[in-house]
Protein backbone atom coordinates (compact mmCIF):
# COMPACT_ATOMS: atom_id res chain seq x y z
CA UNK A 1 0.00 0.00 0.00
CA UNK A 2 2.94 2.86 0.99
CA UNK A 3 5.24 3.12 -1.93
CA UNK A 4 7.69 5.61 -0.04
CA UNK A 5 8.49 7.69 2.90
CA UNK A 6 6.80 10.87 1.54
CA UNK A 7 8.17 12.97 3.65
CA UNK A 8 9.04 14.01 7.14
CA UNK A 9 7.14 16.81 8.77
CA UNK A 10 8.90 18.63 11.57
CA UNK A 11 7.49 21.41 13.35
CA UNK A 12 9.76 25.03 14.17
CA UNK A 13 9.16 28.44 15.58
CA UNK A 14 11.07 29.92 12.93
CA UNK A 15 10.86 28.33 9.39
CA UNK A 16 13.88 31.01 8.04
CA UNK A 17 16.02 29.83 10.28
CA UNK A 18 14.90 26.27 10.38
CA UNK A 19 14.81 26.36 6.31
CA UNK A 20 18.51 27.65 6.58
CA UNK A 21 19.91 25.18 8.85
CA UNK A 22 18.55 22.32 6.67
CA UNK A 23 20.06 23.98 3.79
CA UNK A 24 23.19 24.88 5.24
CA UNK A 25 23.63 21.75 7.42
CA UNK A 26 22.85 18.87 4.62
CA UNK A 27 22.69 21.03 1.49
CA UNK A 28 19.08 20.38 0.92
CA UNK A 29 17.43 22.39 -1.39
CA UNK A 30 13.80 24.46 -0.98
CA UNK A 31 11.47 23.20 -4.39
CA UNK A 32 8.05 25.23 -2.17
CA UNK A 33 7.16 27.57 0.10
CA UNK A 34 3.20 27.53 0.66
CA UNK A 35 0.88 29.59 3.22
CA UNK A 36 -2.01 27.53 3.81
CA UNK A 37 -4.67 29.44 5.80
CA UNK A 38 -6.44 26.22 5.83
CA UNK A 39 -3.80 24.34 8.26
CA UNK A 40 -2.76 27.38 9.60
CA UNK A 41 0.88 26.66 8.71
CA UNK A 42 3.94 28.52 6.59
CA UNK A 43 5.67 25.64 5.02
CA UNK A 44 9.00 24.63 3.16
CA UNK A 45 9.63 21.33 1.44
CA UNK A 46 12.98 20.68 1.00
CA UNK A 47 14.08 17.64 -1.54
CA UNK A 48 15.62 14.75 0.10
CA UNK A 49 15.96 12.51 -3.21
CA UNK A 50 13.97 11.81 -6.20
CA UNK A 51 13.24 8.24 -7.08
CA UNK A 52 11.09 6.36 -9.62
CA UNK A 53 8.53 6.20 -6.88
CA UNK A 54 8.59 9.81 -5.97
CA UNK A 55 10.43 12.52 -4.37
CA UNK A 56 10.93 12.13 -0.43
CA UNK A 57 11.19 15.62 1.56
CA UNK A 58 11.74 17.03 4.68
CA UNK A 59 8.57 19.21 5.53
CA UNK A 60 9.05 22.40 7.77
CA UNK A 61 6.25 23.75 9.27
CA UNK A 62 5.54 27.02 11.07
CA UNK A 63 2.41 28.01 12.80
CA UNK A 64 0.41 30.94 11.88
CA UNK A 65 -0.37 31.35 15.44
CA UNK A 66 -0.56 29.57 18.98
CA UNK A 67 -4.43 28.43 18.10
CA UNK A 68 -3.51 26.09 14.79
CA UNK A 69 -2.73 22.31 15.12
CA UNK A 70 0.93 23.02 14.82
CA UNK A 71 1.27 26.15 17.62
CA UNK A 72 -0.27 23.93 19.86
CA UNK A 73 1.93 21.23 19.23
CA UNK A 74 4.80 23.44 19.92
CA UNK A 75 3.08 24.62 22.76
CA UNK A 76 2.98 21.17 24.25
CA UNK A 77 5.77 18.65 23.07
CA UNK A 78 8.22 21.73 21.61
CA UNK A 79 9.97 21.13 18.34
CA UNK A 80 10.51 18.37 16.61
CA UNK A 81 8.87 15.89 14.20
CA UNK A 82 5.09 16.58 14.06
CA UNK A 83 4.08 13.93 11.50
CA UNK A 84 5.23 11.45 9.08
CA UNK A 85 3.96 11.18 5.26
CA UNK A 86 3.75 7.89 3.48
CA UNK A 87 3.00 7.93 -0.75
CA UNK A 88 0.16 6.09 -1.74
CA UNK A 89 -0.72 5.54 -5.27
CA UNK A 90 -4.57 5.79 -4.42
CA UNK A 91 -5.31 7.46 -1.07
CA UNK A 92 -9.31 7.15 -1.45
CA UNK A 93 -8.58 3.10 -1.47
CA UNK A 94 -5.90 3.69 0.82
CA UNK A 95 -8.30 5.49 3.27
CA UNK A 96 -11.29 2.47 2.95
CA UNK A 97 -8.68 -0.11 3.72
CA UNK A 98 -7.06 1.49 6.64
CA UNK A 99 -11.01 2.43 8.26
CA UNK A 100 -11.93 -0.88 7.46
CA UNK A 101 -8.89 -2.24 10.01
CA UNK A 102 -10.16 0.03 13.11
CA UNK A 103 -7.79 2.98 12.72
CA UNK A 104 -9.54 6.19 12.98
CA UNK A 105 -9.38 8.35 10.28
CA UNK A 106 -8.40 11.99 10.88
CA UNK A 107 -9.65 13.00 7.22
CA UNK A 108 -12.32 10.71 6.48
CA UNK A 109 -12.35 12.09 2.70
CA UNK A 110 -9.29 13.35 0.87
CA UNK A 111 -8.24 16.97 0.93
CA UNK A 112 -5.59 19.35 -0.51
CA UNK A 113 -1.95 19.29 0.61
CA UNK A 114 0.97 20.86 -0.38
CA UNK A 115 2.45 20.60 -3.62
CA UNK A 116 -1.07 19.82 -5.28
CA UNK A 117 -1.00 16.32 -3.56
CA UNK A 118 -4.21 14.92 -2.00
CA UNK A 119 -3.36 14.34 1.46
CA UNK A 120 -5.72 12.36 4.40
CA UNK A 121 -4.61 12.20 8.44
CA UNK A 122 -4.99 9.15 10.68
CA UNK A 123 -5.20 9.41 14.22
CA UNK A 124 -1.84 9.18 16.41
CA UNK A 125 -3.94 7.42 18.85
CA UNK A 126 -4.33 4.37 16.85
CA UNK A 127 -0.83 4.51 15.42
CA UNK A 128 1.75 3.99 18.39
CA UNK A 129 1.39 8.00 18.86
CA UNK A 130 2.63 9.19 15.27
CA UNK A 131 0.39 11.27 13.20
CA UNK A 132 0.08 10.00 10.07
CA UNK A 133 -0.40 11.21 6.75
CA UNK A 134 -1.18 9.91 3.58
CA UNK A 135 -0.17 11.84 0.33
CA UNK A 136 -1.02 11.01 -3.38
CA UNK A 137 0.91 12.98 -5.53
CA UNK A 138 -1.35 15.09 -7.78
CA UNK A 139 -0.33 13.35 -11.45
CA UNK A 140 1.59 10.00 -10.91
CA UNK A 141 4.65 10.50 -8.56
CA UNK A 142 5.73 13.99 -7.45
CA UNK B 1 25.10 15.01 0.93
CA UNK B 2 21.59 13.20 2.45
CA UNK B 3 20.81 10.34 -0.60
CA UNK B 4 17.04 9.65 1.33
CA UNK B 5 15.01 9.30 4.01
CA UNK B 6 16.54 5.56 5.06
CA UNK B 7 13.90 5.45 7.89
CA UNK B 8 11.61 6.96 10.56
CA UNK B 9 12.72 5.64 14.00
CA UNK B 10 9.26 4.98 16.24
CA UNK B 11 9.53 4.01 20.03
CA UNK B 12 6.78 1.62 21.48
CA UNK B 13 6.12 -0.44 24.63
CA UNK B 14 5.36 -3.69 22.99
CA UNK B 15 7.31 -4.30 20.07
CA UNK B 16 5.20 -7.55 18.91
CA UNK B 17 2.10 -5.31 19.31
CA UNK B 18 3.25 -2.79 17.21
CA UNK B 19 4.60 -4.82 13.98
CA UNK B 20 1.41 -6.46 14.06
CA UNK B 21 -0.31 -2.99 13.22
CA UNK B 22 2.17 -1.91 10.83
CA UNK B 23 1.87 -5.26 9.03
CA UNK B 24 -2.17 -4.95 9.33
CA UNK B 25 -2.86 -1.42 9.06
CA UNK B 26 -0.27 -0.88 5.93
CA UNK B 27 0.94 -3.90 4.79
CA UNK B 28 4.55 -4.02 5.17
CA UNK B 29 6.66 -6.73 5.64
CA UNK B 30 9.47 -6.94 8.67
CA UNK B 31 13.18 -7.58 7.24
CA UNK B 32 15.03 -7.91 10.07
CA UNK B 33 14.72 -8.07 13.83
CA UNK B 34 17.33 -7.96 16.29
CA UNK B 35 18.37 -7.35 19.84
CA UNK B 36 21.13 -4.77 20.27
CA UNK B 37 22.43 -4.67 23.62
CA UNK B 38 24.44 -1.97 22.96
CA UNK B 39 21.76 0.29 22.38
CA UNK B 40 19.45 -1.14 25.13
CA UNK B 41 16.89 -1.70 22.55
CA UNK B 42 15.18 -4.78 20.40
CA UNK B 43 13.84 -3.69 17.26
CA UNK B 44 12.45 -4.50 14.04
CA UNK B 45 12.79 -2.75 10.45
CA UNK B 46 10.02 -3.24 7.60
CA UNK B 47 10.13 -2.15 4.17
CA UNK B 48 8.61 0.72 3.08
CA UNK B 49 9.86 0.95 -0.58
CA UNK B 50 12.94 -0.18 -2.57
CA UNK B 51 14.55 2.53 -4.81
CA UNK B 52 17.96 2.64 -6.72
CA UNK B 53 19.21 4.80 -4.54
CA UNK B 54 18.26 2.03 -1.05
CA UNK B 55 15.52 1.29 0.59
CA UNK B 56 13.38 2.97 3.12
CA UNK B 57 12.07 1.44 6.75
CA UNK B 58 9.81 1.83 9.50
CA UNK B 59 12.24 0.92 12.67
CA UNK B 60 10.06 0.12 15.79
CA UNK B 61 11.92 0.15 18.71
CA UNK B 62 11.05 -1.10 21.93
CA UNK B 63 14.12 -0.70 24.70
CA UNK B 64 15.13 -3.35 26.54
CA UNK B 65 14.59 -1.40 30.08
CA UNK B 66 13.92 1.86 31.31
CA UNK B 67 17.26 3.32 32.21
CA UNK B 68 17.76 3.12 28.15
CA UNK B 69 17.88 6.08 25.88
CA UNK B 70 14.30 4.35 24.21
CA UNK B 71 13.29 3.91 28.18
CA UNK B 72 13.82 7.07 29.26
CA UNK B 73 12.10 8.43 25.86
CA UNK B 74 8.85 6.34 26.41
CA UNK B 75 8.95 8.02 29.97
CA UNK B 76 9.59 11.41 29.55
CA UNK B 77 7.36 11.45 25.84
CA UNK B 78 5.17 8.72 25.49
CA UNK B 79 5.05 6.68 22.22
CA UNK B 80 6.30 8.30 18.90
CA UNK B 81 8.48 9.48 16.64
CA UNK B 82 12.07 9.13 18.18
CA UNK B 83 14.46 10.29 15.20
CA UNK B 84 14.87 10.44 11.67
CA UNK B 85 17.99 8.43 9.40
CA UNK B 86 19.24 9.74 6.01
CA UNK B 87 21.20 7.64 4.20
CA UNK B 88 24.78 9.14 3.19
CA UNK B 89 27.14 7.98 0.55
CA UNK B 90 30.69 8.53 3.09
CA UNK B 91 29.62 8.88 6.52
CA UNK B 92 33.00 9.73 7.95
CA UNK B 93 33.02 12.41 5.01
CA UNK B 94 29.21 13.86 6.18
CA UNK B 95 30.28 13.77 9.81
CA UNK B 96 33.18 16.08 9.70
CA UNK B 97 31.14 18.53 7.06
CA UNK B 98 28.20 18.26 9.58
CA UNK B 99 30.37 19.00 12.62
CA UNK B 100 32.51 21.68 10.90
CA UNK B 101 29.17 23.48 10.49
CA UNK B 102 28.55 23.43 14.25
CA UNK B 103 26.35 21.09 14.61
CA UNK B 104 27.59 18.31 17.76
CA UNK B 105 28.11 15.10 16.72
CA UNK B 106 26.63 12.18 19.32
CA UNK B 107 28.92 9.81 17.48
CA UNK B 108 31.95 11.65 16.99
CA UNK B 109 33.21 7.94 14.70
CA UNK B 110 30.22 5.76 12.84
CA UNK B 111 29.18 2.79 14.85
CA UNK B 112 27.71 -0.62 14.02
CA UNK B 113 23.65 -0.29 13.47
CA UNK B 114 20.91 -2.50 12.34
CA UNK B 115 21.36 -4.72 9.26
CA UNK B 116 25.13 -4.30 9.18
CA UNK B 117 24.70 -0.45 8.52
CA UNK B 118 27.45 2.52 9.94
CA UNK B 119 25.51 5.05 11.99
CA UNK B 120 26.18 7.84 13.62
CA UNK B 121 23.51 10.31 15.69
CA UNK B 122 23.37 14.49 15.44
CA UNK B 123 22.36 16.30 18.35
CA UNK B 124 19.13 17.04 18.35
CA UNK B 125 19.41 20.21 20.71
CA UNK B 126 21.48 21.48 16.87
CA UNK B 127 18.62 20.64 15.12
CA UNK B 128 15.56 22.00 16.14
CA UNK B 129 14.46 18.86 18.45
CA UNK B 130 14.85 16.32 15.66
CA UNK B 131 17.45 13.26 16.69
CA UNK B 132 18.93 12.92 13.39
CA UNK B 133 20.88 9.73 12.41
CA UNK B 134 23.48 9.35 9.59
CA UNK B 135 22.84 5.53 7.68
CA UNK B 136 25.95 4.49 5.33
CA UNK B 137 24.64 0.71 4.06
CA UNK B 138 27.13 -2.10 4.49
CA UNK B 139 27.82 -2.66 0.69
CA UNK B 140 26.44 0.60 -1.60
CA UNK B 141 22.31 0.77 -1.12
CA UNK B 142 21.01 -1.37 1.45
Amino acid sequence: MLTRIDHVGIACRDLDAAVARYESVFGLVVVSRERIEEQGVSEAMLRVADAPAGTSYVQLLEPLGPDTPVGRFLEQRGEGVHHIGYGVADITAALASIGAGGVRLIDARPRHGSMGASIAFLHPKDLGGVLTELVQAPQGPR
